[in-house]
């Protein structure tokens, strides 16, 4: 049997429509969400990034905008900006693009944003809410592999799901996020470096979900038959042909493609329910970022 | 084998005592910890508490106050008299004895309290902080299991830890608590009332925690031998004689015990080690109170 591919872009399209019509509603209030990228330095990576949130945003109508500071930026200057940010009436959101340069304490800048415009669900005040059964700004990515398991309508009541990976960002969240019913939940398991038996695990799971940058790290002796599969796993690896060699791009460096944790190939033909890499999780993450976006907009307007 | 008793006490006292020299310290920079106990109404359960923390509280050296409101007292009111011992600068902690009357929002006044004054952990920016494996201001009962466990020496990686049990204020955050570190972690399951089979999961647990209130729900069918298990559980049960029937006591009314969640006299006979109720985790809860009470009194003194 092969499994049922979980795509993310219907979703995500199906989401971005109910947010054009939140921000029609916030224009009414005098509010239109307005999301600040800021940038510390050069970085090839986050431009890729830049490019995707740019595009995402202007889309559904959320203003976009990029602050760069240069790369010999002190802590305490990083630190102040981010503080005129909180500051600023016509800033909603703000996202602090990673990495920073190595001197800078990532940490402290991230935390300095405030709650309320923190559209990446980090900051402690906003983990904390998970714990409460509260997603209103939650981790983009834990976030969106949640709903896309939800939009699938299987039932989590008494289903074993494993979490392999326990990430801040995504394991932990994702973890509390399964439990935030107080019936319905499913039993997680968290694994992770340090687990003895991480097959024993897998295998007894009904619903599987990976985050760890280990590319075919679970493979098809490592689930049951049936199982549902939610790959978050983002790696770039090395094309090869049939007999193993590289293949080398136009300008003769080797081809890379983006691959998940998961063996696809193999663990298809066992899961009822797989998540590609790329087109799985990958959509609905930037998704869960506008969602954000607007919530935190609309956490703003309520309070005019 | 019958298995070692993991008492509270003997380490509450070690902890008490290094408060008591960090509140010499504090002295020394003009701070007294003094903590606020606010009850809305009459509860005659809360008052068996508010005893044991305001003795618990003088025997260190914290200045313990009860602040009594009437039954009558609107949620407003409640709300501006929590913003008050906020801004109140002699006030290091505020704890809220509950129930509170039926007509109030209990969570609302809960989490109105300052997060720096929060010395139950319960804020979500503190509860948040967990999952960064900050252990500052942590629910006190989750975090006092959580101390009793590393008291024993056992080592925690790798090991298969079952919490039974998924609330707001032990289930989750312990959870959190044991994945707090990035090598060291054991694999943390969290059961709950919606768990398919509690039992495949207690039998193949090296350390059970349970956190129901439901006396007898860990019978020695469950675990495995050499099995730890930290008992959260408290319940009140009648006495029985050994036909079964109540005994009563001098006023003729049915005499009732403290117990757990474990059935303890059968799993201790196959544990390794065992807490038991009262006397285990009980102890410890309170002294972490009391920690969290000179924590959030170091925090108010680090900034001035």
């Amino acid at each position: 049997m092969a499994a049922t591919l979980l795509q993310g872009d219907k979703l995500a399209s199906q989401i971005k429509d109910a947010l054009r019509k939140d921000i029609e509603d916030l224009k009414a209030k005098g509010v239109r969400p307005h999301l600040v990228a800021v940038q510390v330095g050069e970085n090839a990576a986050s431009r890729v990034y830049i490019r995707q949130q740019q595009k995402a945003c202007e889309e559904i109508g959320i203003a976009y905008e990029l602050k760069e500071l240069p790369d010999s930026t002190t802590q305490d200057e990083v630190l102040s900006f981010i503080e005129q940010l909180n500051q600023d009436q016509a800033v909603t959101g703000i996202i602090l693009m990673m990495p920073l340069p190595k001197d800078l304490d990532a940490r402290e800048v991230q935390m300095k944003i405030s709650p309320d415009k923190d559209v990446e669900g980090m900051h402690p005040a906003n983990m904390g809410r998970l714990i409460y059964g509260e997603m209103g700004l939650a981790p983009c990515t834990a976030h969106a592999a949640v709903e896309l398991l939800k939009s699938t309508g299987v039932e989590l009541k008494g289903k074993e799901v494993v979490v392999v990976g326990h990430s801040e960002i995504v394991g932990k969240p994702l973890a509390l996020m399964l439990l935030s019913s107080q019936m319905d939940s499913p039993t997680p398991t968290v694994c992770h470096i340090a687990t003895r038996d991480l097959t024993s695990h897998t295998k007894r799971a009904d619903i599987v979900f990976v985050a760890v940058g280990k590319p075919g790290l679970i493979k098809a002796d490592m689930v049951k038959d049936g199982v549902v599969v939610i790959d978050i796993g983002i790696n770039r690896v090395p094309v090869t042909d049939a007999s193993g060699n590289p293949v080398l791009n136009e300008k003769g460096k080797p081809k890379k493609k983006t691959v998940g944790d998961v063996d696809f190939e193999t663990v298809k033909e066992k899961a009822s329910v797989i998540t590609p890499v790329p087109g799985g999780v990958g959509p609905m993450t930037t998704t869960m970022l506008l969602y954000n976006t607007v919530e935190s907009a609309k956490r703003i307007a309520a309070r005019k």
